[in-house]
């Protein structure tokens, strides 16, 4: 598969319905993102533990909403926090489903980034949520082939969706071996004008698992680990930067988007 | 003592007659540190040698004022200047000694990153000058158990403190082994409207020694240095990012903390 990865349209990819939103230049980082970067890694009690991942779908506001570290484990942690105006959660609900059949559709979230997408079961109805996403992306300059692998809110804690608050919750494993490496929230509720997401990721350390056998971590498996994981600090700082780019990215047509192909 | 370890205030924390002065809010970084930053490690020449450490007691500024870097023995070195209007030099002498007696004051300080301090006699009058304060606090995501020896600022070479000028010395080691791993000066002069401080550090390298044992530099004692030291140019950056909030949010309401308790 990896010859035929490419970065971007080529030839008539943007021959779609919606091919006209590939916009293959992105913004620079809300300065809230910048801000994080500034300061570098965080404490790991300053940081959200996955224990209490759940409370994300909280009121109010966390004591890391952007920032990233090292926890206790030698796991990493990464939150971020991305405003949406004119964005609804039912948009996103929608995008997490309609984008995994088309890896047109998936570049379009990071032009930057994305390399394929495609769900597991090779259906191309619009539901995730107990569907595997199959994909290859850069996180900073490594190439990541990964299974994500969507799983009800309610698996992790959080409250069913609705319309004022959706959690787009995963388990995070590698697509090329049966080792699963980290989990994620991507909670997104209403706000005056639009809507806000506050990303959570847990990575490496004790979420390091042979998949289908929890509690066993076998010593075979760390290294497979290890290579998509790479070093905590720096791979917490390039998926922050990854995260923010294409969460803020989508979310400046994702309404657009939305409107016309929301009904399908 | 890990167990008890918890970062900002919980229960009645906040039940003291300065409790009011807990602020978890960390104001962004001033921008000749974010500069600093960018530029990122500095060739070791353009910095303050160990040697002339003295000179930062000096007229004027140095090479460079704000920025981190590697010296030729392996060591690394900080500087950053933290201007403080409406502060004292008093108030910082007055600071060293009071918020060593309790960890709710040294919380005051960096809320984001301080766990615990104590002053290894037990005693608590508000000198600092040869006293151990045990610390233990993030730097970046990592974990210092410290003990911080200050000692007299001619002991660095530095002129005696006056109403003018004071130089807050000492040196760095573990808290929970014999080793010691730096020095540090943080000289704090009057400018027109209030005063600023001039922060050096010098980390690891030669500096690194056996307890009560100068000269001795045991190979049993690396692994425990490298612990705390980490790698010398990720640590370096991170003591300069925790070093400029800590200093710029205690600076942000010291005149009132001192006006309050400054006579104790």
């Amino acid at each position: 598969m990896a010859s035929e990865l490419y970065l971007g349209y080529r030839g008539d990819d943007a021959n779609t319905p919606w091919g006209k939103f590939f916009k293959p230049e992105m913004a620079p980082l809300p300065q809230h993102v910048v801000e994080a970067l500034q300061h570098g890694p965080q404490g790991g009690m300053a940081l959200l533990a996955y224990d209490d991942a759940a409370s994300v779908a909280g009121e109010g506001y966390q004591q890391t909403e952007n920032g990233y570290g090292v926890l206790e484990d030698g796991s990493y942690q990464v939150s971020v926090r991305t405003d949406m105006p004119g964005v609804t959660p039912a948009m996103w609900s929608w995008w997490f489903g309609w984008h995994g059949c088309d890896t047109r559709r998936y570049k379009l979230w990071h032009p930057r980034a994305h390399l394929s997408a495609a769900w597991k079961d090779g259906k191309d109805n619009l539901s995730y949520i107990g569907r595997w996403s199959l994909i290859s992306e850069y996180i900073g300059s490594s190439l990541l082939n990964g299974a994500i692998q969507f799983v009800a809110p309610q698996e992790m804690g959080c409250p069913p969706d609705s319309d004022d608050a959706v959690a787009v919750c995963a388990r995070l494993g590698a697509g090329d071996a049966p080792v699963d490496v980290g989990w994620f929230i991507h909670h997104i509720r209403s706000t005056q004008g639009g809507s806000e997401m506050r990303s959570r990721f847990w990575m490496g350390g004790s979420h390091i698992a042979v998949r289908k056998a929890p509690g066993v971590a076998s010593k075979a498996v760390r290294p497979i680990a290890s290579r998509i994981l790479g070093d905590p600090v720096a791979s917490g700082r390039n998926l922050l930067v990854h995260c923010a780019q294409e969460m803020n990215h989508l979310a400046g047509f994702l309404p657009e988007l939305y409107d016309a192909f929301g009904d399908e």
